[in-house]
């Protein structure tokens, strides 16, 4: 236990999840119990907010709306992508910072985020240990493209995939209602990692998924994409539906829209129409197979979709917020909260972890490619194993007349010092 | 009441919803508890499988299968687009239809679809009557548009219409999560009517709604356009999210595809097939502000998403099946079961009427110009009055394992005579 009385703030980065309100509500009930910390600060903006000294008051905030915020999507304090410079280039971020931290005696500091924000959260506690600067910085993953190390999976995730799976057996239901022919090619995030397009997977295990899903971790090959739709093509009867991560790319590391770069149509404002990987894949098979082909992208919709968040990922994103409060209460700094997993008699539990955050800083976990069928196009059991104890259960916001009632924060900024 | 004893038939026609299957149940399970009514058949693909001998034995699928039809979305004995041709070009469809009627002992007959669907059903029925074929026929209404006259509403656009208002609450938390501009362009199905669209006005109501809605009723400028979507930008620091019906078009006829191509494709109703409004205006918008502008299209999943499906939908879609049955037993033919709001102590309820199918067949019902706001960019509270009690309750598909339990019949075919 350590006796340091100080603020606590945190800050939200990157893409939002339906979650990442969750960690934040744990790290805002958690502290407001806490007896050494004096005044619990959310951060307009992440860093930046920080940087600018912008922070909301949370002890001005209704308990009500703040569990209400762990049924809330995105990110109601606000988010930043923003990548502090290397400290041996340039240090006057970070010692604006430590000057801010000072002025509020800020002295617990939660970032909540994904491999980017550990690095930020992991440059900061350092500069600020080398400066004799005592603070409490702890790590909140967060990130649906579930990429993190150490950490068996990353809050955000689950219910993201819970979503593209539910999404896929609905499509499947809606595709093959006419004996006509129509190939669905569906976009999904994930640049570097498969593990979002791979979630497709779980609506195949139910019987209504995708026929082929295409994942980064495999080199992309636009003769076997082409070979392996028309087979299914003629398999099906001229119905097929396809998953297909954003960034899946060649040997070389070239993504699809780049490929069709030559191919491009040009639109009669002279705009090239350079659209997305399942805009592309779809001009080109429609003249590969001349039928009715559908591109689709679940866009925004598949990070931001609360009303099907899982159960298991609203309440360990809001214990990982607690557990790094509690955490860093006992004296505990440069760490984030990760989730180990524990089977027991066949159920799935999660145990909290600390892990230092210089292993998680800037690395990536990517699909293992044992989990990858043969073909390269699906995902074997071990997928199905790893990924549906995580989505289980609904945990989405109570209904007010008919649609979902989110948290209204009073958002009071803090006046300037 | 009529004696007359013989088969039932229910074919399904135009795109799918996330109640048409909770309208089917309706239709089964009530005919199959008619003394008068001998078999029960579901058409395989609407008119064609009717045509083509193709129907599945609904006696003997499980009662509780039957019973999840009505939280399974999409047709699960499959849709059709199709249009017979005018009686008197070509009569031979009919004369078709009339012989297998007659071999299989067909007496009623449930077609479920919208406009176009009410005017085959309709005709299908004067044929009939005009060879001395007694039979009776009913139109059970279907269509995520709303735009059926004479009945209030239309079983699926209330889920539609939840699935948008919802969806637009979750991106409006989403969109708005950084400091920096963003403008979301939000294409929502519409082709002539803009009910759907108008369903962001919802979100609207909750606070967190799109800031302009366009929809096909109002003759569409592009020059308005921009300059309504500059004013928003200034106003709201570049955050602005737009609902367009993908059906705008300007006071000369042309789509917002079209002002960019003339090559749209047409169905075999005749129709235009729409799609890419939201792009062709971000490119536009791109251009026009120099900013992130993100074209998102609903797509297929606001018609097909029965995890958001209306608990008064479904219950109202299931009613109209089942007093089509109800009606045709007591020997009302050429009609269709329609929907009459009553509100009592200001609480909202359902009266079933029945509605001439001539009344409704090819015609469209609009949103009413006075429900569009004066600068056309919103709706007034009389539409908000109107969908608000129809978007009430949940009612999706019991989870099994975290993922929807949809309906799996056994769909066997009736041997052809």
């Amino acid at each position: 236990m350590n006796d340091l009385k100080g603020a606590a703030i945190i800050g939200q980065s990157g893409g939002p999840t339906s979650v990442i309100n969750a960690s934040a509500a744990g790290v805002f009930i958690e502290a407001l119990k806490q007896k050494n910390i004096t005044r619990v600060y959310g951060a307009a903006h992440g860093i930046r907010g920080i940087l600018n000294e912008e922070f909301y008051d949370i002890n001005q905030e209704d308990i009500k709306e703040l569990e209400l915020l762990k049924t809330t999507p995105s990110s109601s304090i606000g988010s930043v992508r923003y990548k502090l410079k290397k400290l041996e280039e340039d240090d006057s971020e970070y010692r604006k910072l430590l000057e801010v931290f000072k002025k509020y005696n800020i002295r617990y500091f939660f970032y909540n985020g994904g491999n980017d924000s550990m690095d930020t959260c992991n440059k900061i506690s350092k500069f600020f240990k080398n400066n004799d600067y005592k603070c409490f910085c702890m790590g909140v993953p967060k990130t649906i493209d579930n990429d993190l190390v150490v950490t068996d999976h990353c809050p955000g995730y689950a219910s993201a995939a819970r979503y593209i799976a539910t999404t896929f057996m609905e499509l499947r239901c809606d595709a093959t209602v006419y004996d006509t022919p129509l190939v669905l090619v569906v976009e999904v995030m994930g640049r570097n990692a498969g593990w979002l397009t791979a979630a497709a997977a779980l609506a195949g295990y139910k019987g209504l998924g995708p026929d082929l899903i295409y994942l980064p971790e495999i080199p992309f090959d636009i003769d076997k994409f082409m070979d392996d739709v028309a087979k299914k093509y003629k398999e099906n009867n001229g119905n097929v539906i396809i998953a297909v991560s954003e960034g899946v790319h060649t040997k070389d590391g070239k993504f699809v829209p780049e490929l069709a770069s030559e191919n491009i149509a040009v639109d009669s404002f002279g705009h090239k129409q350079m659209g997305g990987t399942a805009s592309v894949l779809a001009d080109l098979l429609k003249n590969r197979l001349n039928v009715k082909v559908r591109p689709i992208e679940f866009s925004l919709l598949q990070r931001c979709a609360q009303h099907l968040a899982s159960k298991v990922d609203v309440e360990e994103a809001f214990n990982a917020g607690a557990e790094a409060v509690k955490a860093a209460c006992e004296g505990v700094t440069d760490y984030m909260i990760g989730f180990k997993r524990v089977m027991k008699n066949g159920k799935y539990t999660c145990e909290y972890i600390r892990v230092p955050l210089e292993e998680v800083a800037n690395a990536e976990k990517k699909v293992p490619l044992e989990w990858i069928t043969k073909d390269g196009t699906g995902l074997t059991q071990d997928y199905i194993d790893y990924a549906l104890p995580l989505i289980q259960g609904d945990c989405k916001a109570p209904l007010e007349e008919g649609l979902p009632r989110f948290a209204k924060l009073k958002k009071i900024l803090v006046d300037k010092k």
